[in-house]
């Protein structure tokens, strides 16, 4: 069971703005790929057939705050921390650190278990599948830094 | 003096993501869209020379709930309303309607009035110019829907 | 049967890098924006159910030149001609001109028309159906200018 | 003197369409991913102070082939060649190679080097730094596979 991962993003030249910042949009984009990774490093996918269902993780809610910018090459750390699990749905929060310790942005995003049915592209919340739900777990209150 | 401004957007094949569906992202891509053509509606550009100075309008932070999927060639009408404004900064808040009425989104944004040195790219927040906050008013608390 | 579209398109922050002009990528999204507006202009989607097969149009080549960049808030005219009408593929070119008459860039793009598997993803050319084939046509040789 | 470089790409989820591959546009970001990554490599930055002078490497042409789609969480390999070097401007060729070793797209850039004036943002191509200019050369001939 895993509450937490760790990754790093280095900012691309096409994320960047006319302002010389990596655009704010790309944060939610980075809180996503640290997401992803978690999962893979967790031997799972987000977009997955599961047990015979196509099981895709859309999102509910997602949120940043922007505490200082950060350049064209520069890299931050992502820390993401799961904060709450329920029967359908995971928060996760997000903190991003600059290499001299600056928090660049602090954001957070709930998603939820979905089955899409491959014909018509519907989507319906879903019980989170015992394969996902018992490699993650809500990070003791402790975990998560204010 | 306004306080909300009306647009429509429709989804490109390159914002739709491998579920079917407008990325998520950029729906914060959208809100800004929609408070630039606000300002420009207004006469204004978020990154103009104002008083001889570059002023650009940062967000410190972002924020948006999803309640329905949006498709491929889909458009929504974006309402946006000024929720509050402050001596440096304004908040707004955005309704992402589809021609059905359905809800598919809500969202806010809030920047601030930011003075950035040509030469160094620092920013330094400052008052909201005359010619600005003379154009822009926060709405009636009746003009929010709920 | 037409050959030809013309169309608008806004630099938008977002797609500004920080050399502060459009990022030489979205010329590629201008392009599909303006073909996909060209397909709904004639009553057409490029990812529609056709005949009962999911069709789609994905790219074997795209090309652009670029002669003068584009700013924020900057309008382009994108004018589409249909360079080319094969039996499973059509290759269309795009002028990019700004009001003043500048050409800003020239690009061309190559589509072969597909038929998706819902259940599995696979691809495979087909020829393009009636339905789409009997609206458009190439260019006569003099409506491209070089 | 270096004239090639290997990198690898995963495609992220915001990357994907929804025909469930990595959208075309994208793989103009990934050959200038791996431009910018080559850079680093040889200790230099595509935007940078250079003796005094701020310079930039906008793209005068861009081009690509795809041969076969790349799927969400697909890694490919890049691999940079330096097609030719002029005085002013560098031409790059890009083969994305998949790991069972399909080819998946080839690419190619030619990118001037520019003088931004800070304050006016006007852009003049000037000679290759001669910082850059010992750093990088054209590849043999041989070294270009068809």
């Amino acid at each position: 069971m895993t509450f937490e991962y760790r990754t790093r993003r280095r900012v691309e030249f096409a994320e960047t703005d006319m302002a010389g910042i990596a655009h704010f949009s790309n944060f939610f984009r980075y809180m996503e790929m640290a997401e992803h990774e978690f999962f893979r490093h967790l031997g799972l996918s987000v977009h997955a057939e599961v047990e015979g269902r196509t099981v895709s993780w859309p999102r509910v809610r997602a949120e940043c705050e922007y505490h200082a910018p950060v350049r064209f090459e520069e890299e931050v750390q992502i820390h993401l921390v799961v904060r709450k699990k329920g029967k359908k749905s995971l928060t996760y929060e997000f903190r991003f650190v600059k290499d001299d310790g600056t928090l660049a942005a602090r954001g957070s995003m709930t998603t939820v278990c979905t089955e899409v049915d491959p014909a018509t592209g519907k989507m319906r919340s879903i019980a989170i599948p015992e394969v996902v739900a018992r490699r993650i777990e809500a990070a003791p209150a402790e975990a998560i830094k204010t």
